[in-house]
């Protein structure tokens, strides 16, 4: 054993503390230097557990920018708890690093996620960084917090609540679009300004923890919306048992998703199916869904009523401008159709 | 939205429900039918997080049967919270499947995961599975506890202290020679029983969890012995500022690594350094010695002194049969050297 090793530990080591222990300030996580991290849950909370990994060539480009990789990963997290009604309080990262991953992209990477573990206020406990002959894949578990017995479940619609849906609906599935084909933008008759918006909609997510609160305090039930609306809501409507009809006239959308949606309106089940949104998705009583509306927009998150909840065995219908029923080819993204 | 879709779900969804909900026992998983999971940890108690995947590859190798990757992918987790003086109360699991894994790798998979989930009362609260162009990759994040503040650091070694180790170590390395030289076994004249031994250490890691009370008891630093004790025990010297000083000939060694050694004395330094030994190193006071020695014996788990703690910078040392310092080319595995 060298002097040199003694005193440095491996170049794994040497990595960690470089790039990652800026990220650990919480004194549960040693500075990374122990094995595992210790924490300490609020009084009177129950924990909150999420895992989400995203893989490079699957859930983001090769060519993205390495801080929007980071954040993109801790945040499709952090919008599970948002849905969920938790708050953040740290977080676990298994990365599995392509050869040709350099420090330049690493230095990146760790800027990105410190950004994002600061203002979320959800540091790294620890976790683990391998060689993969494979493509870079970030793997998170975070952890939140509720009241105990408060977490919003899938489950809680009750036929008579109303469904209210955070932010836009289908700007990420467009902007992906973008991103594959750079001809894309002119044919939908997109300006600059809108092809960015959604691609950066894509690219960086923008999790509702800010209203999470308010949805602990008012949902009934809630999950996020990252699978595409039309197969989540689905998923909420047979959790609950309960049928649920969405009208597809007032969904939120964007500026350059109305526009894109106008130049090519069979675009709409692309946008209600597509995925990548981490909005949330959430029923309500009607006695509340004014308070939930109003308190939302006081922590800056619109809120739209976009639908009902009806007794029944687990059905979710889309309803277009004439009250049809919305055929989709598919109803969501899933890796193994 | 097909009448199909709407009661069963996406592909990925019922692979979930057919593979992995019968793990999810706690109801805090909710039968993996929600978003995220609930823990409500153990009144008076800290939560011991810690994260580690396994690719294949570099972790296991491609034939290795499914339900020992499972299983091992849990139980270097499982070892991290032995360490730690933790016991299991949970994990969540993100599984990246290559395109040629099919139901029967996926079902045993499964099985494997489920015998151990099981035996270690150690119940899956969640997680994702995704496909990916690379190798399969297994990321686990799992969580223990330890009565407040109880957990057991890598930094509480102090001059006096003696240091001790569970199990025996070497097989593991041993165990993956031989897996990758056919003729490694006749080269060391190990017969077809002492060759399957350490195979099987190499295989399946064999957690000291059993041990992890007695640990709490008595030991004032431990860490698991994952890539390599001699890497490992200069991390732990370091993190607590002390010399350490490891006598090889004291070393646990199973029948099967005495006679590769026998056979080859140059070993020495690769069983020390090589790493997958998941057993315990530990420091106690010479007071506590017996006790942690003997209740570890009651719980079937033998525990041998090996060195000491002296006052110093953090400097590990291993001596051999003559007191002479043993150089090792490499301390330990390590991902970036």
């Amino acid at each position: 054993m060298t002097d040199d090793a003694d005193q440095q530990g491996s170049a794994e080591d040497l990595l960690i503390a470089r790039y990652f222990r800026p990220l650990a300030r919480d004194p549960g996580a040693f500075a990374l230097t122990d094995d595992a991290a210790v924490l300490s849950p609020p009084a009177g909370c129950d924990l909150v557990l999420k895992a989400d990994a995203i893989i490079g060539g699957v859930h983001f480009l090769p060519d993205d920018p390495p801080e929007a990789i980071a954040k993109k990963a801790l945040r499709v997290n952090l919008s599970d708890l948002a849905a969920k009604g938790a708050w953040p309080l740290g977080f676990l990262l298994s990365l599995a690093l392509a050869k040709e991953v350099g420090d330049d992209w690493l230095a990146s990477f760790a800027r990105g996620l410190k950004d994002d573990a600061e203002h979320y206020a959800c540091p790294l406990f620890g976790g683990d960084t391998v060689r993969t002959p494979g493509p870079v894949m970030v793997s998170i578990a975070a952890f939140g917090a509720v009241p105990h017995g408060a977490m919003i479940r899938r489950s809680g619609a009750r036929p008579g609540d109303l469904v209210v849906v955070t932010g836009t609906i289908g700007d990420a599935v467009l902007g992906l679009r973008l991103r594959r084909d750079p001809d894309e933008a002119a044919r939908l008759g997109l300006d600059p300004s809108k092809r960015d918006h959604l691609i950066a909609r894509y690219r960086l997510p923008q999790p509702r923890n800010a209203v999470a609160a308010v949805m602990r305090r008012y949902a009934s039930a809630a999950m996020d919306v990252s699978d595409g609306l039309a197969g989540d809501f689905a998923k909420l409507c047979r959790t609950s048992q309960v049928d649920g009809v969405i009208e597809a006239a007032r969904m939120p959308l964007s500026h350059a998703a109305q526009a894109a949606l106008a130049a090519e309106p069979a675009l709409l089940a692309h946008l209600l199916s597509g995925g990548d949104d981490y909005e949330i998705v959430a029923t309500v009583s009607a006695d509340h869904i004014d308070a939930l509306i109003a308190e939302a927009r006081a922590v800056g998150v619109r809120v739209t009523e976009i639908g009902r909840i009806e007794a029944g065995a687990g059905r979710a219908q889309f309803l277009d401008a004439e009250g049809r029923t919305l055929v989709f080819a598919r109803q969501s993204f899933s890796h193994f159709d």
